[in-house]
């Protein structure tokens, strides 16, 4: 490719400062160095993430930044002892990788890598390989899609069937695996179970779908927002409950629904309080409460009585998926038609238009809104 | 025997109020009424359960009360309808039940069962077996033991091996099968690995064996009170930790230590900043820390994060043994030498002694006093 070895200009919506509208620039992307592997991206998503970086987690110095990380896209180069991938693959890239070596990655038991990129990026001025205007600008999570090109480390990418539509499966490299797998990895729901899903988002909605694919014979979903009912019942919901419609604690009207409490509980709305309601829906004796949601830093907090009394809390990062292995598993699951994608998706727009994507998530106006970012 | 369907006045040690010391009373016991067993206890230990009720747990209404819980027996008579126990029969009482009905007992998953008497018994007063000077005596945990005769239902009482020595495989009514347990049962402690013990009581050090049963190549135990440590090395430990020997915390030190991190955490303190400790000591990816310790009412916590990170939080009832079926081969372990009970036994006194029991317990000074009560 003409590109090859050369820094490409491209378009990026850059975060300049905490908070403010990302601005749509020309930016230099460098060629990938040993080990990396430079993306044309097709399509990426808006997460919550990006949100949450963008306007609660505010300090200075961890701007600029190109935001963005559930995406797909394609090979455009590959930097020097790069084998796995060539040019023209159809990748996602992932804010959590598997560098098959370490001892998390090693283990059956874990989907964490011991070189993954710090969730906070650090500004390591060496390290970047995105400039604009002069400065180094930082990827959030080591991924920065909302660009038409990016650089990642080859143990961040993730090979996938070149029929994919990517439009469509860059979802799965966050959020919906993030709950599906939360349900079906880290819960492990089992045949005829009673699931509670808190919080109806990308992520609640995915935990719900993985909660039916695992053969839950009810799942009651929990939302204040009454309109996103609708939706959990295309997933797999079975009951819906407004916590706003109960006087009581919602704990207790689902402890009286499911006589004594549900098997799994799944918490997807990042909410410390939501987090214990979750816990304490559970069924003594074998019940498991797992955190979904990203959160602020506060603390979770429970009575020791509700864990001694036999529930097990736990918390899922990826939906417990090996990252290169499980995603293009679920790129597979979708083209068998056994995961559903194009449901989530309520908007589609250019990456042009990312700050009016921003508003509709402020607003929780949409599911998911995929930005076209380069043309195939 | 000519006891049987007749009152028995016996020897009772009886807490007539908060905070006080016990009193020896004669106290008439009731025959077994359908499905109980009366049994002569043999010998019972003090355990800290039964220390902090009579301290720390002071509601005036849940006395007067015979404590005790922690005992071994012979059966005097039993009830209509008992087929499984015969007149002579050694018996383990037990403050968890197992009904082998209800859905806890038909789980594999739990040792809860829907039947067991409620931590705190009620004062139902037909319900009553115990009685002194006209009033109604409670029994602790539907058990009490410091007493030379008490009633029970058949579904929490274990028929143990006739040639047992009851003043010592007593210790498997509570303790001993709970901090075991925790580690064998409710952690699953796995071979090769790293684990902490906070707290070095007869549970902890329990804990510590049955992390060492389970195979486990480090054994890091935790108090404050270094005295603990020689006994600790009797049972398996390899590293000793008093936090007060460092400045930093305690769950820094470990992970300095161990790389990262404890594979399993047990939390044998009953102190909620402990638990968070423990938790935070766990190794993230794989980490699993369990409660064990008794609390007062006050709130665990913790960052999401910590679970997130692939950390789990659990708690542990009777080391999730279901009852009737693992104290007997608790039993039978500790006569073929494959668990150690002799070594946790500091003191041997009679149950007229029981305030000395307790002055000991309150100073930290014994493991585990073991009080005879009736001869053989």
């Amino acid at each position: 490719m003409a590109t090859a070895g050369k820094v490409i200009k491209c378009k990026a919506a850059v975060a300049w400062e905490p908070n403010k509208p990302l601005v749509i620039e020309e930016i230099e992307v460098a060629p990938p160095k040993a080990n990396e592997v430079r993306i044309k991206i097709v399509a990426t998503a808006l997460c919550h993430s990006d949100l949450h970086y963008l306007v609660e987690f505010t300090p200075k110095e961890n701007f600029p930044i190109v935001l963005g990380h559930e995406a797909a896209g394609i090979v455009e180069s590959v930097g020097p002892g790069v084998t796995e991938f060539q040019i023209g693959d159809k990748v996602i890239p992932l804010f959590l990788s598997q560098c098959r070596e370490c001892r998390f990655c090693k283990s059956p038991k874990s989907n964490h890598c011991e070189n993954s990129a710090p969730p906070v990026p650090i500004k390591a001025e060496p390290d970047s390989r995105f400039t604009c205007k002069g400065k180094n600008l930082l990827q959030f999570v080591g991924t920065g899609t909302f660009s038409e090109y990016t650089v990642m480390n080859q143990i961040a990418v993730a090979k996938i069937d070149p029929a994919a539509p990517l439009d469509k499966v860059c979802l799965l490299s966050c959020g919906i695996c993030t709950g599906y797998g939360a349900a079906v990895n880290t819960a492990k729901v089992e045949p005829g179970s009673t699931c509670a899903v808190f919080g109806l988002g990308a992520v609640g909605l995915a935990a719900v779908m993985g909660c039916y694919a695992a053969g839950a014979k009810r799942i009651i979903a929990v939302d204040i927002n009454p309109e996103k009912f609708e939706k959990a019942k295309v997933f797999g919901a079975t009951d819906f409950i407004n916590p706003k419609d109960h006087d009581k604690p919602i704990h207790e009207v689902l402890i009286e629904m499911t006589n004594g409490g549900v098997d799994y509980s799944l918490e997807c709305a990042g909410n410390v309080g939501v987090m214990r309601s979750a816990l304490e829906s559970c069924v003594k004796g074998w019940g498991v409460s797992v955190i979904v949601g990203v959160t602020s830093m506060q603390d979770i907090a429970a009575r020791p009585i509700q864990l001694i009394a036999g529930r097990t809390w736990k918390g899922s990062l990826f939906g417990g998926f090996k990252s290169k292995d499980g995603v293009p598993q679920m790129v597979k699951a979708y083209m068998d038609k056994k995961v559903k994608l194009d449901e989530f998706i309520t908007h589609n727009m250019t990456l042009d238009q990312v700050n009016d994507a921003i508003e509709l998530m402020k607003q929780s106006k949409c599911i998911r809104t995929v930005m076209r970012v380069s043309p195939q």
